[in-house]
């Protein structure tokens, strides 16, 4: 497994990824909508930034509204998520999603309670 | 520039860095006491997760009176830490640290303002 994104929330992707491709002196890799969001993803040489702009009401729309723009989530990437997933519940850790569903990019995600992983919002992601 | 770390606030650093090293097949890489910190570094391949728990009284532990446990901020290596702070304050960004700082691990540091960085703390790291 390795580091994959930070997923940020942000109400104004365009002008932050603007700011981070100067302050970073990176480059967005992939945009699309997806999920009633705006996403960029920003490369930044073994990881990624993933901006999150609600175009609808939504998970992050309502993030936003709670806790203003900042960090929404950490994503790990694996080469099998089923089964990172099935050991993840033998743990006891708490799943947002029992299954991997179709994320952003064409990867398959899962996201894990935060109140099972030290109050961080973790995804786990197969590309 | 790459991506280096996430800093996570947490209240319990060794439960912490036992269940991230089952749950993402990792293991701790760096520890020491710093700043008042009980800091656990975990590799997780092209970055690290900063376990820093608050051993007095100090910024991550007010973090933790108001926040909760949860990602703290997020840093970024460059290869010249004074070069990568002059541009980010010639172009209008709020800088925490005038001037690089040591940081754990014997790094240099310097940290930017969340409110000139889309509401995340961003530390700049020189290893």
């Amino acid at each position: 497994m390795h580091f994959d994104h930070a997923g940020i929330a942000t109400g104004d992707a365009d002008a932050l990824a603007s700011l981070y491709c100067e302050l970073f002196s990176t480059r967005i890799a992939h945009e699309e909508r997806f999920d009633g969001l705006r996403v960029l993803f920003l490369d930044l040489g073994g990881g990624y930034f993933e901006l999150l702009e609600p175009v609808e009401e939504g998970t992050i729309s309502r993030y936003l509204d709670r806790n203003g723009p900042g960090i929404h989530h950490l994503a790990v990437a694996t080469e099998d998520i089923e089964a990172t997933l099935a050991r993840a519940k033998t743990m006891g850790v708490d799943l947002i999603d029992e299954e991997p569903r179709p994320g952003a990019w064409g990867h398959d995600v899962a996201f894990l309670h935060p109140k099972s992983t030290g109050g961080i919002l973790v995804e786990f992601v197969q590309h």
